[in-house]
């Protein structure tokens, strides 16, 4: 329920598109930290928003982010040698620094000085909780790093992987926004939700009312998300999750169990990373917890090692057993809540067409999301700036509660969604 | 020697195209009951004349066929439940039923009614020698299910299987109704035709005269398409083909061994499905008939189970052997009518360029062929209804006989032709 | 630095293209003579400047390169039988010789002269030096066959390999004209130029100055090409190499070595086929010699057998060795002096975008290149005949030699280039 126009502007986050140009208002996760391990390792080709790139981490362990090809006759820096502060170029020699500037050109002759001329496309890149994060826009608009909670936590308390999936990144985010399909996809005691220790009450209202009451609305982070169901006469269990600008969706933890997150953030029209974020505000993650999330059973993905690659994916139909969805214990057959949405997200068009959907009342918070993202779109073309660009609108967090009939979810969870010292331990 | 425009016309069948409309006036192979089971077994991927769709058959028994992506958010529905008479996505729980009726959406309020709003797309399905046949086309031109003769016997005396060829439907097609290559193509004692025990005389008159004489003729079915070969002074032996209307052939047995045919169905332009008959007007097939075209030394070809790809195929040509080919042992070293045929139909381009071809007098049967296929489509642009709609013009066999010079072959093979209680052997 | 149109004249070679017009007037390598390797051998599939062939070898072992695509119905004449001075369609029989004739067309009536009016597209082919060459253009501006002194030496003397590249040919030439990155790329002892015996002294001044003075010109023959590295006050290090119209480099050996060489010949615009000699001048190459090329320490890759893939590809990043690199026993980490050049050929896209390169001096003999072939285009659009289509300009020497300040290279260096019977043996 989009026109095509929408859905193209929406969608396309190439170089010199409208959202392409937003999202270049932000920082962007580039890479995980540990993908460059130490000073002078391998470098790593990235793809952002169409755009081919390599990473590398120099002689003094600072990241550079530059254009895969060298400016010299556009071979692959790929095959560098990253050593004394620079990438060099195999072919004859170049060399390029973090910052992009050509720091030595030895094919020339020692007078020419034909090497200041040359630069190569740099991004300048930052490490916070176990990202690289990247800034592509315009350098007078780079705002401060961010400052959400996971990125936050001490290490001890955080996990982050990050896998490429096979669709635009906006049907990945879809699906994280998404507060009804919870009740359904993920629903049965093996690999759905209730694999999570101390969820069985919240997993009991999930199933128990499955056409959740929707409130949403437009805040300075982005769209704050309240799917409210019935749990008796006069009360009801209500999630609150947060869409925060420009991509980024956070769920609540059932009982004292880590919270989640995810960061949906495109590598070209039809392909997207999906960072995804486990973390405890107040304590280390433990062994159990960690297990649990490396094996593929909770919301991260088993990945093939040393790549961002997922053992389940599209070829393989996701690994899905019939007999165990048949059974009714998993209600896909597909083992893992994070391969459950990765499955249905990537099941459509790599692009889906939007004009030819039909939306319920179950996508409102889907259509807000929409409306900011391309409102704010229109936006910075007439020069406004977008939010949540500034770290303060950044620190919220997602929460599950009981409220009662007439509540107001604003007021109620108000105090809840900030991040503070302490923190709230959902039913 | 086809225009490019007729090319085009003849080989695209997309929805809205001449050929892509004339196709969906008939009942369409769109898979085999075995692939669907039992009820509620898992659904299966059909991608039909450029349209992807989902087959299942539910609690009932009774098959749907419906577009492969939940009009919801345009996720696929073959992630879905198939239970209590309907298949349910896995994203929110939206149902629907074999007509295409949303009969539940559980991510909406109890009161809503705006499941009653919501239709998928569906096609209805029919039952009848070991095929589920579907209808696409305008209902209120929906004719009755054909009764050709082989999905009419019992299931004892038919084996029907279903493989996909990379190329478009009409090329396949053109190998079918190609009595000229029988000749060559299929010449040898290994995988060619002499494999198949009792041919030992066809085979004789078809090495001794690869230069037939052809009488073709427009019937009501489609093309009635007899090849002469001389077998002395004052006698031919004659094969007897049809093409029947839309994309079958038939050909006749050798002796008593039974009868064979195909339907070459579009899935997409640059790829058909070849489904395979063979079948015994009178009797059961034998065991060592069955286990002869499982081999794929027949008209079948070897299947990868579990699929409808052949294990000899393009990537790896089709296990050429050029040895046993320079043996003279076979024509082309490839082991099995089947793939041969296979072979050379994929063996062009995806879609031939027609306006680039030099046909002789041997193509005399695809002239025809392409010429009431062109028409019928022009036709039908017209309103005119096309031929062999009905079942008593489907009702027809393939036969081989020896007939005397001057003898008519439309009076000779008039009541062979015709499907009967009993059966005509050929020489 | 070419403007987007030159670039696409210069990497366009498909037929009616104006570089595919220029280079259709030479002698074109089809094929290694050993890949056919007796009478009536299995035929082979081949691509030549986008045109989709087929190569065989007749009963009389004359070898005919004809359209891969029988002219009847457009199917593959790769599954043809060859036998009996002719390759015989499996399809329907038609039978065509190494000149295109259509010999046999036994599907037609006796009587009929049908086949006289077909004949296939067939290109002239003659052997020299271990290759099946080939003449696509015009008949009547048909040279005499090459005569580079490797197609010339006696087969002992001689060591030619062919293999596929996946980028456009002229980056490939560009690599192999390129004087520069033998600095750079080729650096070090392992899989590098030092590998070869007797190189140390050539090895020392490579890299002493790695950024030499070029004095390019154009010639007869295409482009001289001179890179001077001092090696003291007043001497320097010379080596000469040639572009050899249209896609030729010779590079000069090190002491008594084997000489070097490269055709680049598209297969099409995105891909290429690298042909590369090895050969002595006065003497056989020996057991030694023919392992180091044969393993792919040298500049021949090592093939995965029976066909013209390497084994070190894009696919698996060359088989890098990044701790190897790391320790500066090779530049790269990637065994092998051919496949490092591979390997920065093929790692930019396929067809580089040279409007947006930055050339510097090191780029002189590129430049000279792409403006030699551009001017020739235009030319022979006016009618002018190309250089270097007669024998005599194709008699010349790669050499490197120490000459002092002031001496005239092309003074020099005349005599050395010339093929004589006695050879020069370089520092």
């Amino acid at each position: 329920m989009l026109s095509v126009e929408d859905n193209n502007m929406l969608t396309n986050t190439d170089p010199g598109t409208p959202m392409g140009e937003l999202f270049r208002r932000y920082w962007i996760p580039a890479l995980l930290s540990e993908e460059l391990l130490k000073p002078d390792c391998p470098p790593i080709r990235v793809k952002l928003l169409g755009e081919e790139l390599l990473a590398f981490r120099d002689t003094n362990g600072k990241v550079g982010l530059i254009d895969e090809y060298c400016p010299h006759r556009l071979v692959s820096l790929y095959f560098g040698r990253n050593e004394e502060c620079g990438i060099r170029c195999v072919y004859h020699g170049w060399k390029f620094d973090v910052e992009g500037f050509c720091v030595d050109m030895p094919s020339e002759p020692p007078k020419s000085n034909f090497k200041d001329a040359v630069k190569i496309k740099s991004y300048p890149c930052e490490e916070r909780g176990g990202i690289v994060w990247t800034y592509m826009g315009p350098p007078e608009h780079k705002p401060p790093l961010p400052e959400m909670e996971w990125a936050m936590v001490p290490e001890s308390h955080r996990f982050v992987t990050k896998r490429s999936q096979v669709c635009n990144y906006f049907q990945a985010l879809e699906g994280g926004i998404d507060p009804a399909h919870v009740s359904f996809l993920h629903r049965g005691d093996i690999g759905g939700i209730g694999f999570s220790e101390g969820s069985s009450k919240s997993e009991e209202y999930l199933k128990k009312d499955t056409a959740p009451v929707f409130e949403c609305e437009e805040t300075d982070f982005g769209v704050l998300i309240a799917a409210k169901r019935k749990i008796d006469k006069d009360q009801s269990y209500c999630r609150i999750t947060q869409f925060l600008m420009p991509w980024y969706n956070f769920v609540p933890p059932f009982g004292d169990a880590p919270r989640g997150g995810h960061a949906f953030v495109p590598i070209d029209n039809e392909n997207c990373y999906n960072y995804t974020f486990t973390w405890h505000a107040t304590r280390p993650l433990t062994e159990e917890e960690l297990e649990r999330e490396k094996s593929g059973a909770g919301i991260h993905a088993k990945l093939i090692p040393g790549t961002s690659l997922t053992v389940q994916n599209k070829e393989n139909d996701y690994m899905m057993d019939r007999e165990l969805q048949a059974s009714g214990r998993s209600y896909t057959g597909i083992i893992g809540v994070g391969i459950e949405d990765q499955a249905v997200q990537e099941s459509g068009k790599r692009i889906i067409d939007r004009s030819k959907e039909r939306l319920g009342s179950s996508d409102t918070a889907i259509i807000h999301t929409r409306r900011l993202l391309l409102n704010t779109c229109r936006a910075l073309q007439n020069g406004k700036a977008p939010k949540a660009i500034q770290p303060e609108s950044q620190r919220i967090r997602a929460v599950s509660l009981v409220v009662k009939d007439g509540d107001s979810i604003k007021e109620v969870a108000k105090d809840l969604m900030q991040v503070t010292e302490k923190d709230f331990i959902a039913p």
